[in-house]
């Protein structure tokens, strides 16, 4: 079992290596009759896409995904969606001196410990440049959530010590995307982008975390105990690459908080059914969402590849070195996490929508009719 | 859940409609350090190939398999192998007139009314062109056991009233690929073919039966009763495209055996290690293997697709309608279907050897050591 | 993965040896609000247990079931069903003469030499006694798929080379209990008996098969390739304790049959549906259902311990001996195994409704609504 | 798909609610030839249950585990170990109240609005009474684990403001179970117990964490991406009930920490290996295992159920009204947590030391070669 698939009913399967030939994904479990063309998986590739500022590495990756099956007439079929992302811009010699000296912190030992060998150009299957396909396959969860009225948003809340204030659904839509860090506070996004360039011109790197919200999503997802969704959600986000730490509601501040606090009290909303007075909760309870936004923070620790001198171990040589990891690289990670994030949670929550059958499994109902019979799987009756 | 996955840790996932752009297979969980590479693939896609006889398709499909990641130097790195196989020589017009009349006995009709919709060229997602992508991955589960002295063998025992007398394994691997029947009993392979090219003229198909062994599986693959080596074979046979049955030992015919007819009698083996003195059982007792030779046959339905008038009805005209199903259409399935039931046999077993421990799931023991260190699993303790 | 658990969203976990203190069921994925209680189990374990008629052991168990959670004021909750079945009339005393000399054809040897050691009272978690568990979760199947229309029966079709007639399904119903063999053509059930009784006074044992089928199945279960609904059902079905064959539709006699002779030609049913003219193709196209009545046949071996006595070869003393299996037991199969094999075809069937969203997950309809609010799953926008 | 299955390999699925009959749980896939006896998961299970302390609740549990199938002569015979827990002192009369009135904060709705229905009792499903079925599988766990060579442990680090200094591991071994709060630290852990009874007098509850850590663990567990090490503890301890935070390594601290500060440099260890000089990583590199300790933290939040006065919403009556949950609970969970989240961690440790070939599937090496024969797995060419 090699970890390169995810979801129980929303499947997807990856594969790929930095400086390989391609990154590739499937995607099984979409019904049928979704509208969905390469530009709608694009939009968020370009997002996650290297280059795109100073402060993203200068790769020059334009990231084109080609579907390769599972569409027609630009709708899915309900089988399986091939996607192949070719790698254009590797250049490996640069990591030839750390084949056998392993960079610090990173997999490169583990991996080789592990297989015996390893891809080693640009970290080979270790490197985050999996995440294009995470973030392919999220764009299509996100499409199908959207049709349910789930709309999901993330923003990078904090870089080193600079952590922006509280900010509303409502701004991280209108405004994460308006600056090279993707935090929605403007002010604090200036000072972001400061202290990254510092660290950037020390030859540093710096940690920071990503703030995720959804909004819409249905009272009842989730199944009690293993597949709880805050356990669920817990794998997905701690998979991503530099996570440390994972969080939803109070998160981590919950253990200074009492009983009489963190409750939340039920009152009616206006259809007469219980609801939270307010969500400390974090949308989650007993496991199950509450009907309530579902919000929560990933930190991203500091990339591990640095400029600055590091000592190394060679296990041909038996020498240590100091290297110095040139390559190109960021100088922080939470900017290009944020479609990740963002991905990981729609891929999680979409599975939970399919796994309570509020989204059919078959086929969703806005379809094509055009080879339609009578039988539709919601109309068991074949009325 | 939507079914191109199989295997539970070597994991094979596939995607591609017959028409469609290209077919794809991701495999995962082959350990690192396997000696791979496309040749080996290519080797059992050409014996499955369209166009290779008389009595195939004349579909011109090369087949030529891409390998987009997971080798280096030749080598496996453990890490998933993506390949891809593109659609060369698709002509989807002739199948116009089936969209909404239905193909007798097809997926057509199934496929729409569960989907709403369906890729209909060459039947799409239906297609017996899947098991391309089975081919792929079973030469790679093929390698692995040849390492561990496992053989596999399949060849065509029965076309339409015509039965192959008992042959041995030997003659099986001697004279199988001889003919284009793939029958390893050379006369009765010649009847074969008098008798498919008979039903070919008449615009008529004729079914048939592939019978496979395996020899060198050690004792204790297979799991008690839900996964026991027989179930899962079931599940593996029963998948192949056209297979109506799944036999093994002495099949369908036990039914008229008695207990001390059909029971093994145990004598002692040259290392004094108890060992059947016959192999009724088929190689697997409580479903599990039992050292002696695997052995079973499947049975294929004839090709739905003839010449022959068939009637069919249209839901959108609502009018019923005669139609002949032109294309390019194999008269008889088991002579291409002896590799994809190869295929399902090797992806059944590398998956218990790993599950057994027998394989070591992260690395094959002589890959090249270039990276190695000490910590290799099958020494804990890092001597 | 030691092959305990069945199914994909209805899932079973078993546990438990013939001759332990008890079996153990674990049923997840039932919805809630099915009205269920110990009889509806009860009755069709009564079907399966020893004891029953003068062809079957005489073994005395009572097989009581147990109901541990899952269920409230009589109906299902939604979360676990645990079942437990006390094992109360083991004599473990007979097998000891087996520990290290191997029944023939039993899975005495293969468990020992895969676990390296076994449960050999009985013959432990080898011992059919296993499917008293694939019962108690099968009746629950059963009644979740009664609600949805679905009905399914299985009888005695052959024992030796006594074949009953072909029957109806109207047949199976109203007389495969009416006689111990449960065949439902009550002349070819005679003879059968006298056949059994013979070959019993001959402290010998035969062989036979079951007919099973279903109707008023929907259109469209079953997952395209590996998950199609005959590679489950043959999984399902190989897994039946001393099954040797799997066939559905023809079957075996596929191999004989022409294209045209095969192919069901489409006419409109009175709702102006596409439907078969004829179900050669056994209820399943493409992997799916269509609509049509599923139907195949199970062969299970000669029981094989048997009075006669057999040759054995203990790995201790290293001795070859002569041993007779006295202990008790059924000098036939298949009557036991009628009510095992509509167990796993109703788990195989409730899996794929539940699968292609024609049964809700959370819970059904019919459920009783006292702790409801408005939430329900089949109503996303809370109305 | 109801979420009482965990693990991959090590397969722990379990059943049962706070007032129903009984807990049960049935692990498969732990080897054959492991010495076990109810008394080596008795010693865990007293760990967490209630009535041992002033600062747990009074429900009087003896939590006596019967283990049902599995074991032979004091040994695991390598087939499913069923295990039953029975209820004694459920008192659900003070549930009453809150049928239709959910407690604030608790999954009284969520499981309504669901599953249309609930089990009320004590909670049912959704009680953490739940996490005595995997303090019993994760017992098994940790004897595997030892027998590899791998200890964990955990103690309570914070209980509200109050924070543990740092223990050395050794340190948590020699006083975490001390005293009643589970706290390594002498002087912290009175502290704590002096707030918790302060928070008990009020009426209220506070929330707390708990530190874990494992050392021994063997370099190469863990695969790439969605099933690394750190993914599959993310939801290994996101399921501990009240768990609203996960942390390993530096956690949420590394936002702040920049990529030289937080690298971990390398040299040699005494065999000539690479290794690194700090654990910064907390054990984990690229979601491999690095062969360091492997340390984190989890949050809990304070128990939900509370003396003092909350307002609920009556979805029968429509009325909000005032409610105090009298039953008899917990001021804090942690500390009853500590054997619950070493159960978790043991549980996500063993099914990777199977993943990766490290454990054998089928047997351990140390076991009673009484019924062994030559085959062992280990062995394949059965010399």
């Amino acid at each position: 079992m090699n970890g390169n698939r995810f979801g129980r009913l929303f499947q997807v399967t990856t594969f790929g290596e930095s400086h390989g030939e391609a990154m590739g994904c499937t995607v099984s479990g979409c019904p049928a009759g979704l509208e969905l063309s390469e530009e709608d998986i694009q939009a968020d590739l370009d997002r996650r896409k290297p280059g795109q500022s100073m402060i993203t590495t200068s790769r020059g990756e334009p990231d084109d995904v080609s579907i390769k099956s599972g569409i027609q007439d630009g709708y899915t079929t309900g089988t399986p969606i091939g996607m192949v992302i070719q790698n254009k811009d590797a250049r490996s010699g640069k990591y030839e001196p750390f084949i056998t000296a392993p960079r610090p912190s990173h997999g490169d030992f583990t991996y080789s410990a592990k297989f015996g060998t390893r891809n080693w150009g640009g970290g080979g299957r270790s490197s985050a440049r999996e995440t294009v396909n995470w973030v392919a396959a999220g764009a299509i969860a996100k499409k199908l959530l959207e049709q349910e009225g789930i709309e999901l948003k993330a923003h990078v809340n904090q870089i080193g010590d600079i952590e922006a204030p509280e900010v509303s659904f409502e701004e991280i839509k209108a405004h994460s995307e308006e600056n090279d860090v993707r935090c929605a506070h403007p002010e604090t996004a200036e000072q972001m982008q400061e202290l990254i360039a510092q660290y950037q011109e020390e030859g540093d790197s710096i940690g920071g975390s990503i703030y995720f919200e959804a909004q819409g999503v249905p009272v009842g997802l989730g199944a009690p105990r293993f597949d709880s969704l805050s356990a669920r959600l817990g794998q997905a986000m701690m998979a991503v690459p530099a996570t440390t730490a994972f969080e939803f509601g109070l998160g981590r501040e919950a253990r200074e908080w009492t009983g009489k606090e963190r409750n939340d009290d039920w009152e009616f909303d206006s259809d007469g059914n219980p609801t939270p007075v307010e969500n400390d909760h974090g949308g989650i309870q007993g496991g199950i969402s509450s009907g309530e936004p579902i919000y929560g923070e990933v930190t991203l620790h500091a990339p591990t590849s640095i400029p600055k001198s590091q000592q190394t171990a060679d296990w041909e040589t038996g020498e240590l070195k100091e290297e110095q990891v040139i390559g190109r690289h960021d100088p922080v990670l939470p900017p290009r996490g944020v479609p990740v994030v963002e991905a990981m949670l729609a891929l999680t929550l979409v599975d939970f929508m399919l796994l309570s059958g509020r989204i059919n499994p078959d086929r969703v109902d806005d379809q094509p009719g055009e080879y339609d019979t009578d039988y539709h799987p919601s109309n068991p009756n074949n009325e």
